[in-house]
């Protein structure tokens, strides 16, 4: 039975962003994070499938708050709103941790494995906002369309909250939804 | 230096899709591959990077003419109609192979590394239509939304018509970017 220590899954991510930054994500090993952080190797498989996971840790529940969200959302809202609701919502409780996502975002841009690991973790949280919201009843084409395009809005509004541009997240994720409906209006 | 062997390329292809049919994807090397061509896996090498890319193989080719419809398109026009025109046109390019489509949407849908590398193709694809938006003079913003709005849309139809739902592509398309803008309408 694997030995519980206090707040493993901290110390580990702290012990692998400090090692990122230092030598950069390709040369560290899983050894030299557990053995900063004072940990096994063997812990650190308990918390994370890989390396990469450590940067990616918490997408479950994030998808799963967003699916919430979704499904929670008042009746009547249009097929789009309910999508950026839901990512606003779920985007708040992450705007907490402002300096970890920095962090982050500029570690991902570092590495074709981290952004690929974005890549598919984002199109399996679009998949899922498409079939929460088709078992509102939005028909199929609607469902998948409406949370592509939500998705985009949101990478969007994000990538300037992190950016530091000014307003707070749900503010820029507005302006970037209307941005998006300027940009498909028909001529 | 390699030996020139006639339609190698084409040769290899239609090997790998018979056995990737016969026995499943995953279970395919690269040697056998090359053998059933009647070539040497060096030969392979010569013509893709792994056995992956026998897939993907033209998709250089695919993002260039892309690039090239958005770069061409008479001026005055939307950028999401821009990029949507520009889909359509190298689409059609790609729409007399029709049954290789077929095949290849199986192949891919079966496996996670393929859908994975299917991803990174795209999410490729979608950089170079907003870049190509932002040296007709479009708002960097607009131009990120618009070609992930193009490239929604474009999926949506081209995977109806591999699916053989009634329309060509171009028509498809149409209805897809028609689907679109009502689903992120205002209320």
């Amino acid at each position: 039975m694997a030995r519980w220590e206090p707040d493993a899954d901290g110390r580990l991510k702290q012990a692998a962003m400090a090692l990122f930054h230092e030598r950069g994500y390709a040369e560290v090993t899983v050894a030299e994070i557990a053995d900063r952080a004072g940990l096994t190797k063997r812990t650190f498989f308990n918390y994370f499938a890989d390396k990469r996971e450590v940067l990616f840790a918490g997408s479950e529940a994030y998808l799963a708050s967003v699916v919430k969200h979704v499904a929670e959302a008042e009746a009547g809202l249009e097929p789009i709103d309910v999508a950026v609701l839901a990512l606003t919502l779920s985007g708040l409780e992450l705007a907490q941790y402002g300096e970890w996502a920095r962090a982050r975002r500029d570690l991902i841009a570092s590495s074709t494995e981290l952004q690929e690991r974005d890549l598919i973790k984002n199109a399996a949280l679009t998949s899922a906002i498409a079939e929460a919201l088709s078992e509102r009843q939005v028909e199929a084409r609607t469902a998948v369309l409406a949370a592509q395009a939500a998705m985009a809005v949101f990478g969007i509004a994000y990538s300037d909250w992190v950016e530091g541009r000014s307003g707070d997240l749900p503010g820029l994720i507005q302006q970037s939804l209307a941005d998006l409906r300027r940009a498909v209006a028909p001529n």
